[in-house]
């Protein structure tokens, strides 16, 4: 997506510590005690400007959210969002995912979701895929025992090295919709950039994945 | 596709055992004797019309290439097309595949191709798939260890489904396309089916799957 620069973003985000998380790395292994239950807890890496994560809050009050996304003028749009519709089951973190390892304990998270992830369609930047092996090596690590990754994009070349990547892993793969929007699924929330490319006759492709 | 009867058909095969093996059980575990080498042996199975196993032959002269076909009015085009160029490296076998252990020995074959199968879209005819769980149960008794099966189709719900039951089985993916025409895999044969739904805009999918 096109990023604006936005220099009143970082301090937005540090006036709202109800939603964002300023010091992850204090919550490794006690992200349970942050939301006050012990509803599961499900992860979005890369939330971009949002929508999905905050409707999915809406969406499953029994579930408790929390939405990675390394760019600082981008997750604003995500705070906002939350600002709007308050959810007690959602937070934010203004932080990469290749530390993922530092922000949670083994077998805290109970699902991933990649939407949209870039797809780094050089071969040269295949490590930077979230679906490439190093990654999810970070996942097992923080998922439960048979925790899935629920993956969507429009990316017909991302998809098909994800296939390949899950299968190489040794994943199951349980779901999966080579054109989401003309299937029978039920529930779909879609990303801001899903609605756009979508709209332009972008077929979505999407797959769950369990780690065993 | 459309089935025409042609009484004649099954005499014409009768009258052509240089191609067609009318007695295949006899062949069980011999089927490099009647090759007369050791070149690796890839079987079709659906072959149709036999474009695809013919054209095979012909572009691989080092493999030997069985087509299995259960209709006697269609196979006879196969062999009408074998009759033409005479290959060496190919025979047909006019058997229903459910049988195909009766035909095929442990690891006697080394590749398996399945083009555009019947999709069977109806839950309740899910076992008779040719990527059921039953039939790769089969396939994986004939094939070598590590030997693989190579399949396309324009049918969406079929390939979604194959992924699927390929992952549950265990089976390593180790190729997709979700847009063979438009990729740049190649070597591509088409099968008559392939070329007609091609044209008329279906995309074609595409994966190959390693038995371990």
């Amino acid at each position: 997506m096109r990023l604006r620069h936005k220099p009143w973003a970082k301090e937005k985000l540090m006036n709202h510590p109800e939603f964002v998380v300023l010091d992850p790395e204090n919550y490794k292994g006690k992200w349970h005690e942050l939301f006050g239950n012990d509803n599961p807890i499900h992860i979005e890496i890369g939330s971009g400007k949002g929508r999905f994560i905050n409707e999915m809050a809406k969406a499953h009050p029994d579930v408790n959210y929390i939405g990675i996304e390394a760019y600082t003028s981008v997750i604003v749009s995500a705070l906002e969002y939350a600002l709007e519709a308050e959810p007690t089951n959602l937070r934010l973190l203004n932080v990469n995912a290749q530390k993922l390892l530092d922000y949670f304990a083994e077998g805290e998270v109970d699902r991933i979701y990649l939407n949209f992830s870039d797809p780094w369609p050089k071969n040269r930047h295949e490590k930077r895929r979230l679906t490439y092996k190093s990654y999810l090596e970070m996942y097992e690590k923080v998922l439960v025992k048979g925790g899935e990754l629920h993956f969507k994009t429009d990316n017909q070349g991302l998809f098909e090295y994800s296939l390949i990547s899950f299968s190489h892993y040794g994943l199951k793969l349980n779901y999966v919709s080579l054109d989401l929007h003309n299937s029978d699924f039920e529930g779909n929330i879609m990303t801001e950039y899903e609605e756009k490319f979508s709209q332009k006759g972008h077929r979505i492709y999407r797959c769950e994945v369990q780690f065993s």
